[in-house]
């Protein structure tokens, strides 16, 4: 009984934690087999492979699967609050990493899901000691969400203004040039306003010509507007913030980056008076304080 | 007489406003309907829906005309100010809504034309309390405004690129290779130089091809410039909201939007001996400064 | 011989300049008269209408052409210095306008040459009171001079990993596959790297392809440098300068734009004692006001 | 033997230093050379001028390339360190630009890497004077390498996303619409998503075409994200030779590059203080350093 919780902690500590050899070799292993099963779901989906070495890659996949599965279960046996781990978002990932393969011995297709396991892959960033690299995306996730709101108003703006391109252009050039439909307008206002440009379907008629060329020069100079708020939140995200240093006389605390008087009460930030003493103090209490 | 009064405020609170529980169970319907209509008039766009439903789908487009004609009456009827609102964006997009049900009956093409129904769609900023949000488009209107000169002086210079650019590969790629007039190599132009590439014409000659090679890196490489407006110009508009008055003394001429004190020189920015006197003397001084 | 001096100076004023009421109406007429003329080179150039209308159009063309001679003449005779005029931007334009048409009776693809009217639609900036608009575009060309040093290093960059990346398809695709030569390759190059994207050539093998990836990816990366190359130089134009006040003491005359002390001797650069001076009982006042 | 020593040290001169009147002719010679043999190498894979011409660019392109064979056996002779050269990095290229032709002689398609010739261009930073510019490209990497970091994190996570979005075609659309393996839906993924939009594979069932309206929103979108690393790292690079040393005492940490004290409170960045202390005479020093 002892022997095994034993065994249940050292395992706990190879599968979860990175910062022992062990844990290290074992995420090292794990993100390899991952590799190697994504490889073969994807050979998987080539039909000249798949005609000389189907058996085997349907062999190996559930050998795959099997081991993931084997996994699942250990990672839930030794892990201190399995219900915690079950539901948390790496937990359920792990199971959708095996669940596919059995749903595909009911409908066949089912076994492409089987490419959520690249989802899994995320665990690089704790192999390769990304974890600063992750701080980094945290910077990015702040200034995504900062200029959220931005990018609401904007997409409702573009999605209205698509609807509207895209009806025109189907009552302009019509179903003989392939504006088939008003959904399939729209998709291709969608194309053309992404600058994409497939060229499945294109205008024929002069007009609508015209009325392309207006939605390409929108799109075009639109990109600018995405760019632009999310440029300009990284910019002051990156800058950081206002001075914190409370006035001595008016107790104001925050200031412009670079002042040097209180904008409020005119009185100097840092005075004078300490400065000709040549703070004798002053060093020491500016230490504490920070 | 007095009831219909307390009616007509009634109902004009439900369907004007949304701060109420019963104008925001109004809003929400009056959403799902456009909504609902929006997708009859598309599917009534796609053949085979048609050929199946065809007459289903009319009726239930004119039902949904019907309501909305209704519906515009009573907000006729129960606002205050009836030709206020009939004059209004709002308003007018209402009628819209409404009129080319009763033009297709004449002009069936005209049926499409209420998706203009879309624009109604925008009342979702007022149901999902997204004013907010609404002060941040007004911010990316500002943005937008303030760079108006430098975007007319960046799109009149594009269109007088893309005529001579469009002319020239007419002259060089000619009849023979689709290019086969000027204004479709103008739009061939548009199509490249925005980077869409449909690829419905393309140059065959080897000039024609180096002329486009032309035309491209010249569209990757001022696809900087509205991004670079944009981005100084809401970036400018973030920090923005800024005091703009010189200091008296060191000129620094903008602010914290509550300064009194130049964070810089710390001198008053509006001087209490001008203050005072209400300023006698001074204005031929500040006059005579300027 | 003093009337003619005087026609010719009242010409002058009506031709050249914009701010009086005369001069005004011409620049109108005659932008008006170069679109015209821009219409019928363009519809020209259509194979429908011209197969109808062709005579008319060439006869209107030589009329436009006469008086666009005549204009030109009439400028060179008022004009108070014909050469410098004559070899100015403006002069030289406004001689490209005419040429054409005289060579189009050798060579007949000479006449589209015309397009090159379009440039003095230029002109339109001045009718249009748009000269403050000219200032900002001057702001867009310091920033793009400034940026000029980095963009040629850039496009130089890009030029090599063009070749590389087109001389790799060519090995790799093969002229089988419609990459018939090193320098079709190379256009496919710019077209892919460009994000156009005409899909007239494209990759059918799978090592192609997973290079054609690799040249996507690439293009679509290093959109950003241009673009913060041009944003950062427009954003350090538009903030302007540094803080030109010369030292009290050690008359260092630039300092960082907030800066309240010179940093390089320490001395305030607004100093205080000048601020007591003039406003003795400032501060309680102030408080007093906020 | 002493004449040897002259002589090389004479050739040595001339190959490897650009300031002298020699030396900048030699550079002139040899980048026109290498121009010559790439456009020898480009024509020669045109099938129409091979046929015509194929013996003759045969000739010159084993010309060239003996030439260039010679050069780089002189470069070997003359330098004073034939092996640090030959490992350096212009070394290996005049190496390359050899190598490949007589590779050729064995395998017919090796000719064509002859195009790495291209690298050696780059020599014509040192030619047009542009090592100014090169301190630009330098400017360039140092961004670029500070927003390294992020743009990993970016590129991992558009790596899983076009994976998923690729599977998720391939199950929608299927190989009878030419999704035929995962690997090709995937790259169908970054075609879409980095806005190239080839054409050659295009969505056709309904489900399909929004998920691929999806995957452009997606890549519209996103292309801002290194767009505004870029530009964010590039302008805090420009502001970027600050001095980095905490003011004492308000603590402001960037300076001017030449600061002595601090322009917000005026104290000195190295108090004399401590300076005295540390070192007695060292103001003079400092200066002489300087």
């Amino acid at each position: 009984m002892h022997e095994a919780s034993t065994w249940r902690q050292r395992l706990y500590v190879i599968i979860f934690h990175t910062d022992t050899p062990a844990g290290q070799r074992f995420d090292n292993l794990l993100l390899l087999t991952i590799l190697a099963s994504l490889v073969v779901v994807m050979l998987d989906s080539v039909e000249s492979v798949f005609a000389r070495y189907g058996e085997l890659l349907t062999a190996v996949e559930w050998a795959f699967t099997l081991l993931f599965a084997v996994e699942y279960l250990v990672r839930l046996y030794c892990s201190p609050r399995p219900l915690k781990y079950a539901f948390s978002f790496y937990g359920l990932i792990d199971l959708l990493a095996v669940l596919p393969a059995f749903l595909a011995l009911l409908f066949p297709e089912a076994q492409y899901l089987l490419i959520v396991r690249v989802i899994r892959m995320l665990r690089i960033f704790r192999v390769l000691k990304l974890t600063p690299y992750l701080s980094q995306a945290n910077f990015l996730l702040v200034a995504l969400r900062s200029s959220k709101q931005k990018i609401v108003v904007f997409l409702l703006s573009i999605s209205t203004l698509i609807v509207v391109y895209g009806t025109l252009m189907y009552v302009i050039e019509g179903p003989q040039n392939d504006f088939t439909s008003i959904p399939k307008s729209i998709y291709w206002a969608v194309v053309t306003l992404t600058t994409v440009g497939f060229g499945d379907i294109v205008p024929v008629t002069v007009l609508g010509q015209a009325v392309a060329t207006l939605v390409m020069i929108t799109g075009y100079s639109i990109i600018a507007v995405p760019t632009g708020i999310f440029t300009a939140e990284l910019a002051s995200a990156m800058r950081g913030d206002l001075l914190s240093h409370a006035c001595p006389r008016c107790a104001k605390d925050s200031h412009e980056p670079a002042a040097a008087f209180c904008s409020r009460c005119g009185s100097a930030l840092f005075p004078p008076g300490e400065h000709e003493a040549d703070a004798p103090a002053n060093s020491h209490e500016a230490a504490a304080k920070k």
